[in-house]
């Protein structure tokens, strides 16, 4: 049997934080990273992909807001958002994976799905929402929406007005992720969890209901990678490897590492809260659900010799 | 083998024509309908289904267009457009099912795919684009975005303004049939080609490229059902049975037809362009490929005794 791999595109592998956001731009940066990924499809692993939605979610967002304004039309909820940036997102990929394969001489079917995770509705997370998400308001407009939808909002420390916090709970489940795995291990790549999956919860009487959190991609990825019982689980971000001691004097790379120094690091503070933090704690997981080993690394690194940091 | 049944989901059983478009009232329509095609699911029927997507495709441009005024957000083109209310409605869909499965105590698991339909770039529609997209326009904003962006604008023939109009292509094939095939077969219920299909088409090097069109939701459905050998085609619309002379006083029902019979009042300018003449095309072209039925009718004829329009 190939190896199985889950694979995590997130950041620079989508949308550089100084670009527009085009179609164009997103293709161009996610041939580049499937034009690296598909020296691991030529190493024959069973691949399987999820993506963030950072900046497209917070697009979609502010076009409702914006559509709402101009046309009347209604404003959807999160998970309804999110589920449309699995379709762009899904769609954008599958087809530069296409395209690259097809460069390649690889035939492999590429399979997009539209997948929900669960989550507790009893999550800590729920009590104290910390993701900022969509446009900024004006403290009246900001007052209005609060009494008005229950929304919560901080002030932005940057003095640009204030913004919706949604919770960001753990992800508990993926219903199919059977489905994924049976699909992967056919020969599909399969393309999955976008932005963490469509946030959902099962209510008291078995009915499935979508809810206004965001999923960290990274630990939803990290889930599915353990329930399909993935032989590795890389996550591609900006830099070639995590570091301790982060712009200080002291800073210094990790190359390999094991799941207790990780555990370590972590606890000590090394990594940054909503950034690092987040990929090394989806690591952790798997790595101790798995016995297998994680990676944290750059697209440029994919089928080197040369490693990024890995937790085993 | 169980029989396998195609069935697209139109008008009604996503949105009214009198609702606003939030999502619980698509939810409500969705979950309607999904209570009666639970019928057919009872009966032992493999299902594959495909959905519209004109209202909300429609939607998404208008807050596109918003997002750009107000926030200065990049428009989309259509296929991205496309894919993300396959995201958003192959969503609801997959959801409001999964509540009508749980309810009926039948265990399926329902996966819900990105899907793109390639078009030939050459079809005669890219030389006479007719269908009407997203907004209203001023004569001189449309004349703007003509110069601009190569948009072809139509005036409204009710004085709204000026509104895109863009080519309708027939859908030529559908990458991922095999994989539709195999994972109904694999006793899933495959929710896809939303909308018709995100458009795309192959360049002259072999790669896949997103186009701006609008692909006909039944006749996309129709052709997967030919691919994947469905033993049923079914078209969900606004009414029990399709009629001849409608509107007038000799206004007939029709209810179990032969091709020819079809072809005949399709000739004779029985069914409206752009409503009844595309569904009654998709279906002759399923008859005529398979030599199994289809049927147009509504969803609360779904598993009773009375039936729709069967054309065999």
């Amino acid at each position: 049997m190939n190896k199985l791999l889950v694979i995590a595109f997130g950041g620079n592998a989508l949308l550089r934080g100084d670009q527009a956001g085009t179609i164009h731009e997103q293709e161009k940066n996610i041939y580049d990273t499937c034009n690296k990924v598909v020296n691991l499809i030529k190493k024959g692993y069973d691949v399987v992909i999820g993506h963030g939605n950072g900046p497209q979610v917070g697009t979609v967002l502010m076009q409702h807001e914006a559509g709402m304004r101009l046309y009347g039309l209604p404003k959807q909820p999160i998970d309804f958002c999110v589920a449309e940036t699995q379709g762009s997102i899904g769609y954008m990929i599958e087809q530069q994976l296409q395209n690259v394969l097809s460069e390649h001489g690889i035939e492999k079917n590429i399979v997009t799905l539209v997948t929900q995770v669960l989550v507790d509705k009893n999550d800590e997370a729920f009590k104290n929402p910390t993701k900022p998400v969509g446009p900024f308001y004006s403290k009246e407009e900001s007052d209005k929406l609060n009494k008005d939808n229950g929304w919560i909002f901080k002030e932005d420390p940057r003095d640009r007005g204030w913004r919706r916090v949604v919770p960001s709970p753990k992800p508990s489940d993926i219903p199919s992720w059977h489905a994924v795995e049976k699909l992967a291990r056919d020969g599909n790549i399969v393309i999955t969890v976008g932005g963490g999956g469509i946030p959902a919860y099962i209510e008291s009487d078995g009915k499935f209901s979508g809810i206004d959190a965001v999923i960290d991609k990274d630990l939803a990825s990290s889930l599915l990678a353990s329930k399909i019982k993935a032989d590795e689980f890389i996550i591609l971000t900006d830099v070639p490897n995590v570091c301790i001691n982060f712009n200080t004097p002291e800073e210094k790379k990790l190359k390999e590492i094991k799941l207790s120094e990780a555990k370590k690091y972590l606890e000590e503070g090394h990594f940054a809260e909503g950034s690092m933090a987040p990929k090394i704690k989806a690591c952790i997981q798997f790595v101790e659900n798995s016995k297998n080993k994680a990676e944290i690394t750059d697209a440029s690194q994919i089928g080197k010799n040369k490693k990024g940091t890995i937790i085993f």
